[in-house]
């Protein structure tokens, strides 16, 4: 007989389904599909473009401040500081507990309708502002862990699992130690797994990487994790082999 | 041989696929479920609330104005008039490129920060504001036509969609005339069919009832192209039974 799918001969002893269940799971899979696309075609509705950025703004010149943009006035360019990024206040709140907390009581920033973000340049600012807005934004691998730590810090959930979904990504042997601390410090659980089997798959090696030096020195509490899962996974190894040889 | 699906045993000419292509199909399935819960997970990050209503505004008293409604003040009530429904001016601008128009150029409803909507209540209004933040509002019978009404004027045209398809699974017997009519001013193809299909199936009862002589007094052209369409389907029919005769 002749699979439907592939157009293969194969025998009964390679038999999957009954036609009807074939017939069947093709039309959930184009229902499925039809979802998928309506599903993009709301989103691509709902996205919302930021607010433009002056000339001076494009730099990525250190900055640090988000300026509160007044919808009745969102074609004017919003600069009275030369280093800051426009956003609607109805954006942020909706996006971000902690900023709802700032603007919907009555605290510095409400009045000013400035927040200071410290320490974040123009360029994660904006990256961070444009994820608000439309729930996408590029990434490399220089912004996604600044873009990670500031949505931890403002609770915007989605973007930092967007950020970790690409650092997890990116993992190799030369960044494993780097990225096994930083998504420790910022409990970045998928990207912390990863890291980590990256680490101990090449223990015999761990010991010359300067990195593994000075992470000894500077937290060594760290680097006990690191072997305990290590020696965990030996154990585990090792019952596997003891069970298959039993069998 | 059993079926890996519904569990049944089949015979070899009953077969639909071979077990390989039996496991990718489910992985595929597997996969759009994921894709579909990441799409839905964007959309609820990306819906905004619209600015809320003042008591007296949730009466549904006839209206027919959008106040445009400063970001920097989105707690307050936005109620100088009595019956206006809130808005951002960031989120019509986005939706709609009549707004968009209105409301970069220098025109007279970016000045007041009102834009006037005649002949739509508070209730109608709200519900396309709702729309328009949240990509989606609760639809009823009398609130559809008003609201695809609304979306063909301001160039919604996902809401338009919406409001059809919704239409559309209401046409019966009682209102396929109505529908019809409805369909043909406002270029509502979907509809269209849906309706001139239940009436063409019903044509012996058509010449008896209320709507058809009014429809004949009002707007002879559509009843001729009622009876045309009607014509068209018989020769099809016939066509099909000539060469089903043949075979």
């Amino acid at each position: 007989m002749y699979c439907q799918s592939c157009r293969e001969e194969y025998g009964s002893e390679e038999a999957g389904t009954c036609k009807e269940c074939y017939e069947e799971a093709s039309e959930t899979e184009e229902e499925l599909h039809r979802e998928i696309e309506h599903l993009k075609s709301l989103l691509s509705f709902l996205r919302l473009s930021p607010p433009p950025l002056s000339p001076p703004h494009t730099s990525s010149s250190a900055s640090g401040l988000l300026l509160l943009h007044s919808l009745a006035d969102s074609s004017a360019s919003a600069s009275s500081s030369s280093s800051s990024v426009p956003a609607h206040r109805a954006v942020l709140v909706s996006r971000s507990p902690v900023f709802k907390a700032m603007l919907d009581n009555e605290m510095e920033e409400s009045r000013s309708g400035v927040i200071k973000i410290p320490d974040a340049s123009t360029k994660v600012l904006r990256s961070f502002i444009d994820y608000l807005y439309m729930a996408e934004t590029t990434l490399d691998e220089d912004i996604a862990p600044e873009l990670l730590i500031l949505a931890e810090k403002y609770q915007v959930n989605h973007l930092k699992v967007f950020c970790e979904r690409y650092m997890t990504s990116k993992v190799n042997h030369e960044n494993a130690i780097a990225c096994y601390v930083f998504a420790h410090r910022h409990n970045a659980k998928q990207l912390l797994d990863a890291s980590l089997s990256l680490i101990i798959e090449n223990m015999a090696t761990l010991r010359v990487r300067e990195e593994y030096k000075e992470l000894v020195e500077r937290d060594p509490r760290l680097v006990v994790e690191l072997y305990e899962a290590y020696l965990c996974r030996q154990a585990n190894l090792a019952s596997t082999k003891d069970s298959n040889a039993k069998v």
